[in-house]
């Protein structure tokens, strides 16, 4: 098995593009990736597009081979595969990538991860993220993702005491990140004041608790580590890539609070990576909603169960704190095209660890962590990241 | 890279599978497949799924999960992944897991593919697979998947002489081959009066040139090669898995009658196997149109380009001929539930391979190969399997 290293990244801005197709967003991501490895494209063997429904959103499958010709590279007839495992796309499409140059397979090898949402009405789009769940048991029941997460909060609520104010903490500290990244979608400050008072969605949680509708794509460049420092003079190494399944349906769960993939991805990766939590200096964490982002530090051990609302709130995942959590202003503020939302994660984290993140860089980042969810929690997929091989 | 061998397999009847759900028929195929393995499922590390468009024909997506959780897997939060690539999907599924075998990350890994296709109108099912080309090119101009194939056979008989019965001919065998199948969706015998006969559908293919809408699911298991005969005694050695992409709109080709992706793709697989195409026993190749199994026949080299219509009616692919194409019956015969295809080909490699086709057995067989296509040739994946390690 040889060792895995990011030798370029790029990110488009995430939002409402309007004045972009999907063909152009990943396009932009590619080559800004390509540029930041100093690298022409007939170099790369292998791509790989996390994306979770073309179909849906855009009525085109066929994601990967779509995504090589746009990008010119048809002509070298690349393998290009597209992966879904829905909003952790991104996620499992980086584990594939570092697979096949784990492999030997291939030596430079893209990962890309794209979502095009806002050509489509609110209600279509919602319908189809809930196709991320268990269309027979939950979607036909009426249950949306907001619904679902909304019950895991009430829950968590009653359990460990978990306030209105813990969960809208995350979201006021999320959108302070996302103020200072200028690919957010969302770059204002909110207070807690506004999360609480902002219109309800699915009890507990309001609309400032919610992930928005986005469009964007991101890209990283993968090589064997030893080869990485041709490219680049900083690579950031994949010291651990995991992934776990769960139950699709939160009825099938014994405690719909945890997220049993979540649990289970974290510790193949710590294992992986021969790491504890103390280790990790900040990670990236699925918070597609609030609470979320409150169950994901608890399920990766970063505080025990039932804390993770009470950590928020006194400050320990902001930037300065012990763990900081979403520097990139997560899911909540970046913004959330589901099938580039993992790759964007690690777009983060190899910008944090280069010391580049400009305002929001969290000083001396040494080892990163990433975690992205899939439906309610019947995906998780964990990397960490290290700038010493 | 370690080596990889199919030590299981398993498939379902295809047609139209009405009293079956998706779920009822990929779980049926796999756990098939375990007890041709000799094993139960706690044994498997990691899956992989090719499905093409759970989001249009179930609304469902994030397949992976759903089949782990239903497999009863999801207990053991094993990795699960869904590959997408069109009709390739399930040859695309196949490869992610040899090189998850072989990259050592995973030991036991299935690979399934699963579609179902007759819960949906026959417009939405044409419309949804006009989604594996492109659709702002050739989708929306009205562009069907048999109207793109029309025209590459529309321009294969005019440079190369191909005939009405060349293309019939390959419908007709396949047929043949599918009425000692017990599992394909058509196993009654045609004449090539009968394909002259039937009704048009997009000059100059008609309905018998082209593969149904088909329900069905195929899974295989996969092993690393030096443990493989610790569960079976007729291991089957993956020599071969290529991939390679063309350009996803038939416009922006050099010459339509030949896919670039398929030459590529078979290439590849002869050098990374060290074989040719003479060491070949047998091919199940991706026939979704009488043409399709012409043009293939010719870019992976069995015989000249150009003559692959008149090979056909011959007798040179029929069984006893001196290349074997689509003993199962092919895409035409067996049916093609798109995300399962793939995956198929290799169960059909397989049980030839092992000796056990029964009244379809090519003598003798000890290497063979499986050529997928996704839409009209922008993604090809092919495999080469041998009894020999």
């Amino acid at each position: 098995m040889r060792d895995v290293a990011i030798i370029g990244v790029g990110c488009t801005k995430f939002g409402e593009l309007w004045d972009s197709s999907f063909r152009d967003i990943f396009v932009k991501a590619g080559v800004s990736a390509l540029e930041d490895a100093h690298m022409h494209g007939e170099k790369v063997d292998a791509m790989y597009i996390g994306n979770m429904s073309g179909g849906r959103f855009i009525e085109q499958e066929h994601i990967g081979a779509l995504i090589a010709d746009y990008s010119g590279l048809a002509t070298l007839h690349i393998p290009a595969t597209r992966v879904e495992a829905a909003c952790a796309s991104g996620g499992l499409a980086l584990r594939q990538g570092v697979l096949a140059v784990a492999s030997g397979y291939h030596d430079i090898v893209v990962v890309g991860g794209a979502e095009k949402m806002t050509d489509v009405g609110v209600d279509t789009a919602t319908d189809a993220l809930a196709a991320a769940a268990d269309r027979e048991w939950e979607g036909i029941m009426g249950a949306t993702f907001p619904g679902l997460y909304g019950m895991i909060a009430r829950l968590h609520m009653h359990k460990y005491g978990t306030t209105r104010e813990h969960l809208a903490a995350a979201a006021v500290k999320n959108h302070r990140n996302g103020s200072m990244n200028e690919r957010a979608q969302f770059q204002n400050e909110i207070t807690i004041d506004d999360v609480l008072g902002s219109q309800m969605v699915a009890d507990p949680l309001r609309v400032l608790d919610c992930s928005p509708i986005t469009d964007g794509a991101a890209a990283v460049i993968l090589a064997p580590a030893e080869i990485a420092t041709r490219y680049t003079d900083t690579p950031v190494y994949v010291k651990a890539s995991a992934q776990a399944s769960g139950t699709i349906s939160l009825h099938d769960r014994k405690d719909i609070t945890t997220l049993d993939a979540s649990v289970w991805a974290g510790r193949r990766a710590f294992k992986m990576a021969g790491l504890a939590p103390k280790d990790i200096d900040l990670v990236e964490v699925h918070d597609c909603f609030t609470i979320a982002e409150i169950c994901a530090i608890e399920d990766l051990d970063f505080v025990p169960k039932g804390e993770g609302g009470k950590a928020t709130l006194e400050g320990m995942t902001a930037i300065g704190g012990s763990i900081p959590v979403n520097t990139s202003g997560g899911l909540k503020a970046c913004g959330h095209p589901v099938g580039a939302t993992g790759v964007k994660q690690a777009v983060e984290i190899t910008e944090q660890l280069r010391g580049t993140a400009g305002k929001r860089q969290v000083n001396g980042a040494e080892v990163g962590m990433t975690h992205n969810v899939g439906g309610s929690g019947a995906t998780a997929v964990v990397h960490i990241f290290s700038r010493n091989r």
